[in-house]
């Protein structure tokens, strides 16, 4: 049997791949939506099968290792955060094939403004889940809280989006399935943002244990 | 040191308790919207600290558990259950905020149209989060397919509802608001039936240690 912080590395190097992968996803997504590349679109619906997998991968190497070492306390700790986390970059990949849906139905119809705040919105989200991620891997509370603190500029970003398409869509009622397509696009930008929210919170949990879950005033005094 | 036993009753009881709060909530919540009630909508902004706070309790015990008992396999893989679970019930019950903002902003205006759609697709997704709980008590693989066969009805009943308000929004602009109010109601609702069916997922998991996540074929199967 292998030393159980081998074991451990291990799964932390899967979560990482899975990770990257989601990433990818969610990166392409977008650049199927802005450049109307339906070829990056398709590798993100290609990708998903593995991102899925992954996910029954991870998800049992942890369970193997909680019921083989019964690990204590800040190992305990690790997996169940390890499961969460799992389950936060699965979502996220299931939202980048929402986007990609969006965006094959809009690449097909002529494009109804420039797109520059989803992209822009896209750009801080993708930061959100490369720091969450990072702050994992390094133990670094830091990190977590700019997380925690870029979240509140990214539901500003989608009041925004919505509050133009809303108008667009008054003004000119042709353009109301396609500037639907568009809020979809920003609301799952947004869900991708919650996810990398989950994680940041469950590694300050992990590392600090501090549950930040829920708590305003905890929150609060980390800004 | 009471027997492990008694302890994992009490953290199923917990679990129950926390998925009577969240039923609630739901059903509250589409009780605001239909009869434009702002008491019971404020009821369900009130006990979401409560829903809050139980998950946080429950994980809490769920982690005390297995660091006290470092249980093996059944055990193992019912913790990590619960831990899932609640963490499912917790969304839940924030979807039921969304719709709860959506109704409140709704009462205030004229209404669409009647609501017809909406409050029979509210009762098909409360069906499957009771059923979702009821196949956990019960370790019931049968009520966990209902649930999975009820997921593709949601989701025929949320695209028939989405076309009929894109045709409202496109008919009369006037109406753009209020119809995005009940479209974003409607996917809130199949996001409470996409948690209902994880539940019941991780019940024919727990119950057969089959893995229907992500398995179409598994699925096909199943019906």
């Amino acid at each position: 049997m292998r030393h159980f912080i081998e074991e451990l590395n291990e799964l932390q190097n899967k979560l990482l791949e899975m990770a990257g992968l989601v990433e990818s996803a969610i990166h392409k997504s977008i650049l199927a939506l802005v450049d109307r590349d339906e070829d990056k679109a398709q590798e993100v619906l290609r990708n998903e099968a593995r991102i899925n997998q992954m996910e029954i991968e991870i998800d049992d190497l942890a369970v193997v290792l909680m019921a083989r070492h019964q690990p204590m306390a800040r190992d305990l700790r690790f997996l169940t955060a390890a499961i969460k986390i799992n389950s936060d970059l699965e979502r996220m990949g299931d939202l980048a094939v929402n986007i990609v849906e969006r965006a094959l139905s809009l690449m097909r119809q002529p494009s109804v403004k420039p797109l520059i705040d989803i992209p822009h919105m896209a750009k801080l989200v993708e930061s959100m889940v490369r720091k969450s991620l990072d702050c994992f891997v390094k133990r670094e509370p830091e990190l977590a809280r700019e997380v925690l603190l870029s979240d509140d500029a990214v539901d500003d970003l989608r009041d925004g989006i919505y509050e133009e398409l809303t108008r667009f869509m008054e003004k000119d009622s042709s353009t109301v399935s396609r500037s639907l397509d568009l809020i979809f696009v920003a609301r799952n930008l947004e869900r991708i943002a919650d996810h990398a929210t989950n994680i940041a919170e469950d590694v300050l949990f992990l590392v600090q244990g501090v549950d930040v879950r829920h708590h305003a005033e905890a929150r609060e005094a980390l800004h």
